[in-house]
């Protein structure tokens, strides 16, 4: 073993992370050393892997997904992240399932959980669904366990809700880490999470909530900046504003890109549609009024037409500190004349970041794995000290 | 190992189940040492898991499932039978397969098992063709394993069909044992598996011909009550009147439910379609005859509505023994004011025995489990022993 | 270890097969080692299955498959393939993703690759299409393994394209060796890849293409014939004949089925769609011309029917060498009076030689884990020896 990767389990060793056989669902609902806990473990597990070392902690057991919307990255990342682990993955797929034989949500949750250790749950499209359908499955989890339904609890991972994105965000923390140096190195430094112009409505809210509740964690100066009306849900602002305070970092609201992007060492560009529209949205969709859907979404996209000027674009870029900040996008992004008309992001500035969205797009499996690691195992650090001491490879060497 | 698992490894090995490199398809079928031995390993597999033993007995090997109509927990039991032992799952989907190209099922069976140790089937839709399908599966992967095509003959596991559902019935009798303390302990009780009102219509007939025709072999009395019209298939019903002569228990046939719980130790109130009301729906569907089917559908709905009494409420559960008979049901319940407006049983009888007919789900994993290792292994005791002896577990320990 | 296996590993290891981190997309682009590597590689892998011996080689690690069209057979094969050197399979569902949102193709090759080590994909239906999205996969993964956007970087595995189908062709060829007894006995021997009636339209040409620019390189006489229209593609058939002009085999093109079929050692008769109808019907699909493409259609299957005389029947069969010719067919066939009125074989030829295509189709799990450990590890026989020597078992034995 490393002195390094030594060192590296000691740290995450002394943290008290506090997520044993809990959940992962909104960061800011844990403690600071259980985000510290989850961004250690991903980045020992991705030195593991660059290793050869095989993390397989799982003999047997499943690890599975319920995706209430698309996804091909999140997807694959849980599906990576479970298999890194030795988990077998699945994925409920509700129009095969008795639920539409009236099963309820607490059925279901035990019913799939008999020898299953996580359960991945992406449900974003509903304003006000989401994260409640979430604490559902964990109190229905909670009761099955207390009541010896179930072997064992499996966690509930957040794979994107109305609130939170907790994979996605912690992932560009690690990949701001990775970048600057240091969570340390982060304190000062300034991020601007900034709406942008996109060519369809009804983006979620999750990606813009969970990078400022989280970004402001760490002593950095978020600016939110979106144009009037586009507001975002009240709970991960208020959680921002604390952890801004408490961090030493800031957390303002701006009303221009301009003016998020002055100096910006980060940015973070990405459309997302007013919490007024989404909460409206849900509304129409549940009471199935199909006209006045097709009117909201029109309002909506010429309300967005308006705004055509939020785009990341080179002379934006000048504005950021040296021209040169780092741009972030958890992908797809709506690239202007690529594919789009008129997007987020101009072609030449996103083509110059293009790798580095990957890169930060590629710290989500170990992430994700991170999460499982620190909720199903009581010392996460002394489980992958034993695989580096058993010597298992990932491949075969010959 | 325990005093107490190595006497139950002996037990098991002491069982001839005759089903070594054979399916498992309709329990009637099969000898008294077949159901024991199953029963007796599922049992054993939930000691293993319990106590955190490993149960990987493939290092590589396929189990695949064809679901021909809805399913949550078979699925997911299927699923996690599997993993426990080590198989990796795939489901066929036809849909998107070459069948609709053609394909005759043996052709099928074959190029889909060249590594494969389990098919797992549900076909449950139209009577009179479930089993009929299974077999011809079965008799494809005899030829293919006679004229060696293939490596090794996978098992055919009946994950529901027109006649029996064996891993439901198995699971329950695994419930009645872990509940009762013993098969022996089931000598001489009642069980009561009576009919019940439910607002649809067409639900499959395979549980309660699987549940008649494997209680009454253990020396319960079992009986079966339903209104006049709602027979069910009579090959279940001829065994379950020779197993009942057999054992000393006994099966009738009583046409109240008042008369089925009174005195009983257990009560399974359950819907189902009649048999004829079923045949003529499999004719109507493949004659593609729709408004037909609307007019069965309609007169069946009406049948149903007469007998909307048939419900498992508090004063049909004061008949039964003490007013505290063990409530069962194959899940999920149509459940009064819960799920519909009026249903199978009530909200406060199904709420008594919610978390037990979970823990009546929970036993079908490790069943399916059992029914694989009997089916693929000469000597599954002999396995099971060595997943002791060689140590592993199903996760790291730090 | 044999005698034997240890000199098939010493030829294996003598093998120069240049595909180590390379993919496997088009046979006639890969040398004359590399095609006898994969041979030779699936054969050992047959024999180690078959001795019980384990070859999971990765602990970890995805094979994710993209099906653009049905597939039966070769989802399977892939399936089982990689479950043989232990990867979990995923198949990427183009319609839950975020493809629909508007990633490209680099894109969404780089978010499925972070863990993955093979991906597998058939894309045959577009003639002009199904190899360039292929290759633009591969050119995906190659930016991203040089920028280390990936951790490795996984192979793209043809699962048939527009061009060719290697992993039958292979499979064809691995079940010509164990039929002929070795790669050297075909030297000589007359193949007849010729079409034969369907009464279906627009079945791909990768198979006829693939197998006359693969049979052509091991010496063989191989007669292409169809009748008039009925082209295939250029590139595959300037390959037959440049490599018949090398192996000192012979590559001729026929117009009737009886000169193919005369003195033939191997037949092997299949529809196809004229390479123009294929590229029209691509330019119809494009253009959304519903109208023009059931003329189309239409006019094809006119076509066909003028030569329904295209029949693999006993008298054509007593044409070729004793009559007794080798059958060979990718499955599923057109068999007269089975799936069809009048197909690409009659009845009493087909069921002679069902067994024969099943066997023949039971070596590409093979052949794609063949392909797998030649992409994927720098020495292939050094690792599949390692599997020899540690004694892992493919199942646990008591």
């Amino acid at each position: 073993m490393t002195n390094q990767l030594h060192s590296k389990l000691e740290s995450l060793a002394a943290l008290e992370t506090g997520l044993w056989d809990k959940d992962f669902l909104l960061t800011w609902q844990y403690r600071q050393e259980a985000i510290r806990g989850v961004l250690l473990a991903a980045e020992i597990l991705e030195d593991l892997a660059a290793a050869g070392v095989s993390t397989r902690v799982f003999e047997t057991g499943l690890g599975i997904s319920i995706f209430r919307d698309k996804s091909t990255r999140t997807r694959y990342a849980f599906r990576s992240g479970c298999n890194l682990l030795g988990l077998m993955t699945e994925e409920l797929d509700e129009s095969t399932s008795q639920i539409a034989h009236g099963e309820t949500v607490r059925e279901t949750a035990a019913m799939i959980s008999f020898l299953t250790e996580v359960i991945g749950i992406r449900d974003d499209m509903f304003l006000g669904e989401g994260h409640k359908y979430m604490t559902q499955v964990s109190d229905a989890l909670c009761e099955g366990s207390l009541q010896r339904v179930l072997l064992q609890r499996p966690a509930v991972v957040n794979l994107q809700c109305d609130l939170d994105h907790p994979t996605q965000s912690l992932a560009d923390l690690r990949h701001l880490v990775s970048m600057f140096g240091s969570l340390e190195a982060l304190r000062g430094k300034k991020l601007a999470m900034t709406w942008a112009y996109s060519p369809s409505y009804g983006k979620p809210l999750s990606v813009p909530q969970g990078i400022v509740a989280l970004m402001t964690r760490f002593g950095m100066d978020v600016v939110l900046a979106h144009p009037e009306g586009y507001d975002l849900v009240t709970e991960p602002l208020d959680a921002a504003r604390r952890f801004a305070a408490a961090s030493g970092g800031s957390f303002t609201v701006a009303s221009a890109m301009e003016d998020a992007f002055r100096d910006a060492d980060v940015v973070y560009p990405k459309s997302w549609a007013p919490a007024r529209v989404m909460h409206e949205r849900t509304r129409l969709l549940r009471a199935g009024e199909t006209a006045q859907l097709a009117d909201l979404e029109r309002e909506a996209l010429a309300n967005n037409a308006r705004f055509k000027g939020w785009e990341c674009n080179e002379s934006m870029m000048r504005l950021t500190r040296g021209g040169r900040a780092e741009y972030m996008h958890c992908l797809p992004a709506d690239v202007t004349d690529v594919s789009c008309k008129a997007g987020e992001v101009s072609a030449s500035v996103f083509e110059r970041y293009r790798l580095q969205t990957y890169r930060e797009a590629g710290h989500k499996p170990y992430v994700i794995a991170a999460m499982i690691l620190a909720t199903r195992f009581k010392e996460p650090a002394g489980v992958l000290r034993r695989c580096v001491e058993r010597g298992a490879r990932r491949r075969i060497e010959s």
